[in-house]
């Protein structure tokens, strides 16, 4: 095996056990000691990978974001846009890791700016391959009304996604009242793909695939 | 002055100085004598009151909620509905604290189960008191259709709402970006209290009052 995968497989190790740490005890519990130990290895060991508790906190958001767009490639091309918005919820212990690592990061980011602007850059590219999977170009046709309607529906559907995880986060992923937020998160999609009178082709459905090409 | 009075004072200085603080660095710096020094106070004064740093942060967070409630409490009668959600939303610095805090909650929540309680608890009330503003019962008529519709309706304005809340974050309260989230959000408000067809009394616009009376 070359060096390089290997050297990329160990980061990812490293990063998953933080992402496993951060999500049990919080980013404050996330050390090079205490990740080193969640790994199995030595604190060397990880420091000739991460020089930083920073660097391994965005190691691990980086590996959040891979294993979302890898979900989403495996839905079959023509999923509605609903399962898509699933695999962004904390509806297993797996998801609710990345989402409570996520959650974990905003916190932060409202007194360090940099990670708000990493935070910041990853919404942007979420907005604008939705705009794109609606049938719009985000921006552009910003000026008119039709443009600005496809930008607002895709920043209404990614601020209910997030409303609805932070909602789920504060119960655990088998209470009857997690199906409900999941049922009312699916039926405010449904209207809003439906009946924006705004929308430039008019009522759509909720059967349009959304391309996860980057 | 009653002394009780004087007590009740006292502690919202120091929940007030537990606010600021856990906004300007995060929980992790909140700690008894971090407080007392935000607050003016010697350690042992802010004990009087606080035993431990958990007491200080529900403090917090029960003061950043009646903040909230004071703001609509102050609104005209005939408000629409989309000024009482500007309120909880990060436009500005006392603003942006109480949002900081509550994403805090939020993540020191996955791992702190009686956190997530507060929490759900918390927002059942919100959810019930939309519900009631809507012009529905919670709960009681769930099983129909219309029932259902005002839940969910109520379930995804709170979760708009937060998922803006959650963007604007990562801006400064006067980065333009903030504005078309903001007009994106009441678009979105919009759209679902004016066109959803399950609602009970059809549309409905978006002029109903939202009473704030607990």
């Amino acid at each position: 095996m070359p060096k390089v995968v290997d050297r990329n497989a160990r980061r990812y190790d490293i990063a998953d056990a933080t992402l496993r740490l951060a999500a049990r005890e919080g980013l404050e519990a996330v050390s090079i000691r205490s990740v080193a130990a969640e790994a199995g290895m030595s604190a060397g060991a990880v420091q000739k990978y991460f020089a930083t508790k920073d660097e391994l906190l965005l190691c691990a958001l980086d590996l959040s974001d891979e294993r979302l767009v890898q979900r989403w490639r495996e839905l079959p091309g023509d999923a509605p846009l609903t399962d898509y918005l699933r695999e962004a919820l904390p509806l297993d212990e797996r998801t609710r890791e990345e989402n409570a690592l996520l959650w974990s990061f905003t916190a932060r980011a409202a007194y360090r700016p940099e990670w708000a602007r990493r935070i910041a850059a990853s919404y942007r590219e979420l907005h604008d391959m939705l705009v794109a999977a609606l049938g719009g170009t985000a921006g552009e046709s910003a000026e008119t009304s039709e443009g600005r309607s496809v930008d607002d529906l895709a920043h209404a559907i990614i601020a209910l996604t997030d409303g609805f995880a932070h909602r789920m986060m504060q119960h655990s992923p088998d209470d009857p009242e997690v199906e409900g937020l999941l049922r009312a998160l699916e039926h405010a999609v449904t209207v809003l793909l439906t009946t924006d009178p705004l929308l430039p082709s008019g009522p759509q459905g909720q059967t349009g695939p959304v391309t996860t090409e980057q």
